[in-house]
């Protein structure tokens, strides 16, 4: 099937993109392996501009409902092929073996959590070892928990836990917490059910079936044993950047993609949006993810109508 | 008094802006002419990710809404000087004689519509000479209007005021209608009751008490004299620099700012956002216009958390 844009990616950045080019008449795919992206599960959404408090699922469904009442379409899977032909058009292949042509792209493929490259981690991953408190750090009702990282989700799903949990370590490298104001604000009055751990690094995971301690990279109340029920490992993100890669669109140094404030990369029809794109030097929200593709949208839409349709020799989608 | 951030426009750029730096807990001021800026006129917005549908004055409610809640103030005024003192402290002043003094300032005071500058335009104004179709077209009902230019606003208007009016010739400079497609299909349904004018341009204003016609530099239909009720003048926008041109910040050469990608401009603790900075080709919309006010925040919050309190001579306003 031809497209005359393929989105990658169905966070905020991917559906806003959709959105535009909606609104521009394109045919439009959006192609997704985790709907909503981490939108979904952030939970609780209060910096939206618009919305005083909206939960994070309901802002993502809210744009896929825009999306489809637009004409554009959503599909589940996962882009694990992206090339450019010599004419111009592009080839993409899922997972599962559907392959789609596209006159331009846009990646919005976003970032996935980093990990601490232990042993035991990935065997213990979903058995008490977790990449998101806001997520399942409510389902540690009167346990306790570690969070690995004073970053803003850490402390954000922190504060959410807290409801719940009896007690939370968090274990930070450095000597300080690196959170918003306002959320560094609501974990103080959480008192002594939060006790911080600076200057700290998890040096080992410990379990069998399940996990069950760290071990510490110095000592905290005289040992270097911390025993919880769960460890949550927020140690920041890193940019999904495979398919950039692989269209050859080039990287900057931290491995996100390099482009122009319009998302037009080195690779003509491919533009990017969102947080695989650093244009706002680490700071990534909703709000700029959605403009991002808004204007990822616009690029493509400028493009697509100066060279026409470069996928010719393939079958066309249906006409929105 | 002294606040940590000021922002001056209180459009989505600003209240983006302002819900940011509540976040960020400066003691925050928005001073604004104009509440919601020309969103709060739009009408009907469709393309604001996250709303399917929202009047665009609602939206900017909503934003004032979260701007209150986080303890910003919103104050109506026109900044009429800007200045930076020796310590780096910003003055300000309004037309009606109050001064604030600020760590940072965010200016936000994006365009206003171009005038064709004809005799008897300004005198007419709002006495059958309009600006906005979309906010005054519903008004000539069952009546004949004429539109100046084909641009986006033009047409979104149109759309709308062809519900009420009997008649709309739409009189365009050039020989294309520049419009999202889908303004253009809703606009082309409408049949008869819209003419364009193509390659035509006003020449002159006509009216005593009232406007009473325009002449055209063509004849159309045979005479070059066009009676109509209404007329709508939407021939583009054109930046509110003064400020920044006042407090030294560079323009390009279209008079908009100049800024990076984090509303820095050359002025330190003086940071731009929304329109007035055309940071995507000339792409301006409520999704971008919040994203970048967001950003200026986040600029101006690391800013002033370099710097301290430059202000320190004056006196404190309330801590939020």
């Amino acid at each position: 099937m031809v497209y005359d844009l393929i989105i990658v990616g169905s966070g905020a950045a991917g559906l806003s993109a959709a959105i535009y080019a909606g609104r521009y008449r394109m045919r439009t795919l959006v192609i997704g392996d985790a709907f909503g992206g981490y939108t979904t599960i952030a939970g609780p959404i209060e910096n939206y501009p618009g919305y005083r408090k909206i939960d994070g699922f309901d802002l993502m469904m809210n744009m896929r409902a825009q999306v489809a009442e637009l004409g554009g379409e959503i599909q589940e899977g996962r882009v694990s092929e992206l090339k450019k032909e010599g004419s111009g058009c592009f080839t993409l292949k899922t997972q599962n073996g559907k392959e789609y042509f596209a006159n331009t792209v846009i990646i919005a493929t976003g970032t996935e959590h980093r990990r601490l490259g232990l042993p035991n981690e990935k065997e213990l991953t979903a058995k008490g070892v977790h990449y998101c408190v806001t997520c399942d750090g409510p389902l540690y009702k009167d346990k306790t928990i570690a969070v690995v990282g004073g970053g803003d989700s850490s402390i954000k799903g922190v504060n959410l836990a807290a409801e719940f949990a009896k007690k939370i370590y968090i274990i930070v490298r450095g000597n300080k917490i690196a959170t918003e104001p306002i959320n560094y604000e609501r974990m103080q009055k959480l008192g002594d059910k939060i006790e911080v751990i600076f200057q700290t690094e998890v040096k080992e995971i410990h379990g069998k079936e399940k996990f069950e301690k760290v071990v510490l990279s110095k000592p905290f109340n005289g040992s270097t044993d911390l025993a919880v029920d769960g460890l949550f490992i927020e140690v920041g993100l890193i940019p999904r950047s495979e398919l950039i890669t692989m269209v050859g669109i080039e990287l900057d140094e931290r491995k996100y993609a390099k482009a122009d404030a319009m998302m037009r990369t080195n690779i003509p029809g491919a533009f990017v949006a969102g947080d695989i794109f650093n244009l706002f030097e680490g700071f990534k929200q909703d709000i700029t993810a959605a403009a991002m593709g808004a204007v990822a949208a616009t690029s493509a839409y400028e493009y697509y109508k100066l060279h026409g349709d470069l996928c010719i020799l393939h079958a066309k989608a249906p006409t929105v």
